[in-house]
């Protein structure tokens, strides 16, 4: 990763662009940069890796985490409060998060939430009520992270908090939510003369000493050196897609990074490490699992032991972490003839996750022989499975009653061995401020950040819609304080 | 952390002291960089912050990990090879060790070991050859990896690689295996004419523009200036102690800190973000564990489900990882009572590890439903044990046939939950040179760095003697690239 030291200011001679504020990246943290930054008065002007907006936002699923009460939720007949989000926050997004952001997360999405239908983001007045990775049509609401399932439903009230921009349409994938999200933000920035180069590759820091005050960036073969008067945002997204970062710093991802664009390379993160910049949490990382969660709660799960270890109606991804982190990325699905008809008769927005089995079988001891797992394993885990659910109970993980029948007949498995991928959670260090700090503790004046450059509300776990969540609520801060 | 960013060479004014090669801390890597850059030809000023050498490594149990047919391992009749060593390492370290460090290390084990040797460390000719975290004598040679045992006794052959410096009286701290590791290094470095400041709070790192050109310490309240004309070691230490850097990067242990000092506060990794450089594999931690292992390999671990997670008979520290990262800090012992009054007749290095049981009970049925588990969980578990154990055999986890044996009887279980501690293994990046790398992946010019402050060896998993050993492996090479 060439240049990514900083330059000094004497060196650059004339600059060749200026602004107040200069935003790295036009994804959903710096798309909110820079509307925040131009509200506050300042000359904007946003740089742009490849030759349009969008990011990794205008791709994704378009889940936004909101929630302590937002007008779609209550609409939807959902209680929720700033402290219940917190508590569920806090609990599921650890061990260690980030306290002071997850205090001004919650306490401040429901304002949020406003803000981005007053930009023109629109939520439908509909519920998906099923478990699913995404929602299969145009619903503005579901949940996303496990709030109705062990062991957060014993822990605060569960409340959906996926909040989904409305879709025209699915199936062509720039029509798709997380597109809805950021047309109207980028309307919403042009109105506000927010300006934007493209195809301009951010490769170095600017500082004069005191602070950082521009960059250089590359276009055409061709170094461009821009002013930022004011600040510079960083809003480059993760390092899913830099090789060298995941092997030192997120091992287990290697060789199965999924960020929606594979420009999500850790530029930002590099550049402000040669500033001094603190990073944190390094080691996170939002995991998919390739099943399809209409199944996954219908069956049991089981390691490589062919041991149980996660309810089996929770969030996707906390299965995805659990099998990939704690389970060395071994997993099976099992279900029962019946589930599986049952499942298949359901709607699902993953209907290609629904593969055949791997292994059919008349018993479960049938079955154990032919997945190669020592005698006994699974068919004792059915056991007792079977011994609780037929009272409606799961003491060993509660999983929802709703969902509980023992297993019989006709059994079969699907070996979801490596099943897993995933994009990067960690990244600089900032403040509630959105202010990047140094390792000192300190911020580094002229330097802010937010996004998936930064580690943000996720300290280790994760829920669907945190990225575009934390992403635009900490990009707005950013826009603020680097407008001051 | 006030202090951390880079002081520049030309506000320093007058220089306290000057030496060519400035090495930050005398414990086992310090030592091993101020030896070799002093025999390189170079004037050399260690600079060590309490008042007096040795560091956490005086205060270890001294295993220092070294292999690859060493004249102990030769002597004692255990073959070995660089190549076996790097495929356990590979397999044992990781994922995603240093492949250019493990294969440096390795290949360069049996002359490190002659190095040591040469410098007055001596290693009794003596195998201990029972489960342990420490040799209970001075026995000289140990497993202290898990080489013996699955997985890794089927991937290398195992051999033992715990090299251990012969005691003169166990009882008393400062006369342990540590102690008597650094005592011949230190009085190796005097001999050649390095001098050391005590009491020197190493603070910032100066540059010059171009390079690293010395450090700023504080001792009894002054700023005390240390020019270094060729280069500057750090070896400082890890960040076990420090509860910021830890919440930010190894959340796991926060709580749980367990390295022998409580300088290690991560200030040389701190110093050199602040010029840019690279970090590693932040997130690693050895994790001890308060059990005996020669109670654990005649029981049986279960995890917070009742459910068997490791082979018993391996490495302490891989079953400290794993019930620390993946089974969520829990973990019960289970025996019989005849596997209990066999190793309570067996010699041990950790005698106070041995405590009696939480819980006793006639049958499983009887422990579970004292222990609170799920009605089946645990009995199924151990009639799976059982059943393979009549056979001699564990095909769940491999533990070894000379420990199985069924369960039978009066039983007892140990409730183990929260028994972890450890110490941080992740630090800055740096090259087989020991040069520290920037973000960018150069070196910074003029510093260095070796021991617990940098990633070594491990990427994610431990054996005992890999702090030891890859402190002095990578503090000779420090030294030595120190003094060009």
């Amino acid at each position: 990763m060439q240049g990514v030291r900083p330059v000094r200011a004497e060196r650059v001679g004339e600059w060749d662009l200026e602004a107040d504020v200069v935003v790295v990246g036009y994804g959903i943290a710096g798309v909110c940069a820079a509307i925040e930054a131009a509200r506050a008065g300042a000359d904007v002007l946003v740089l742009e890796r490849t030759g349009g907006w969008g990011g990794a936002a205008a791709l994704s699923g378009g889940w936004i985490y909101l929630g302590g009460g937002t007008g779609l939720q209550r609409a939807l007949g959902f209680e929720d409060s700033p402290e219940n989000m917190r508590v569920f926050m806090t609990a599921a997004l650890g061990p260690q998060v980030d306290t002071a952001k997850i205090d001004a997360y919650c306490t401040g999405s429901v304002e949020h939430y406003g803000w981005l239908v007053d930009a023109g983001v629109v939520f439908k007045e509909e519920f998906w009520a099923e478990p699913g990775w995404e929602v299969p049509h145009d619903e503005g609401l579901g949940y996303s992270g496990g709030e109705n399932a062990a062991p957060f439903n014993d822990v605060a009230t569960p409340a959906p908090r996926g909040h989904v921009p409305q879709m025209s349409d699915k199936r062509t994938g720039v029509r798709g939510a997380g597109f809805k999200l950021m047309e109207p933000l980028v309307d919403t920035a042009q109105a506000l003369q927010v300006r934007a180069e493209y195809d301009m590759r951010v490769r170095a820091l600017v500082t004069d000493g005191a602070r950082v005050a521009g960059v250089v960036a590359r276009r055409y073969g061709k170094d461009v050196a821009v002013q930022a008067r004011r600040g510079v945002v960083l809003a480059s997204g993760s390092f899913a897609y830099n090789e060298d970062m995941v092997a030192a710093y997120a091992p287990r991802l290697v060789g199965r990074p999924a960020a929606a664009i594979s420009e999500h390379d850790g530029a930002g993160i590099l550049m402000a490490q040669g500033v001094g910049a603190a990073l944190a949490h390094m080691d996170a990382t939002e995991v998919a699992f390739f099943g399809d969660p209409q199944m996954m709660a219908r069956g049991i799960l089981v390691n490589g032991r062919g041991q149980r270890f996660i309810a089996e109606d929770t969030y996707g991804g906390r299965i995805g972490q659990s099998v990939l982190i704690q389970q060395d990325n071994q997993a099976y699905l099992v279900m029962d003839e019946r589930a599986h008809e049952e499942a298949l008769g359901t709607e699902t927005s993953t209907p290609y996750f629904r593969q055949p089995p791997t292994w059919v079988a008349e018993t479960a001891e049938e079955l154990e022989a032919e997945m190669g797992l020592p005698a006994g394993a699974l068919v004792s885990t059915v056991a007792v499975y079977n011994r609780h659910a037929a009272q409606g109970r799961d003491p060993l993980l509660n999983k929802k009653r709703q969902w509980l029948r023992p297993l019989e007949g006709p059994i079969a498995a699907w070996d979801m061995h490596g099943f897993t991928a995933g994009f990067t959670l960690g990244g600089l260090r900032t403040d509630v401020h959105s202010r990047v700090l140094h390792a000192d503790g300190d911020p580094i004046p002229g330097l802010f950040a937010a996004g998936r450059c930064t580690s943000g509300v996720c300290a280790g776990g994760y829920a669907s819609g945190t990225s575009l969540g934390d992403g635009s609520f900490f990009g707005r801060r950013a826009g603020v304080s680097a407008a001051r």
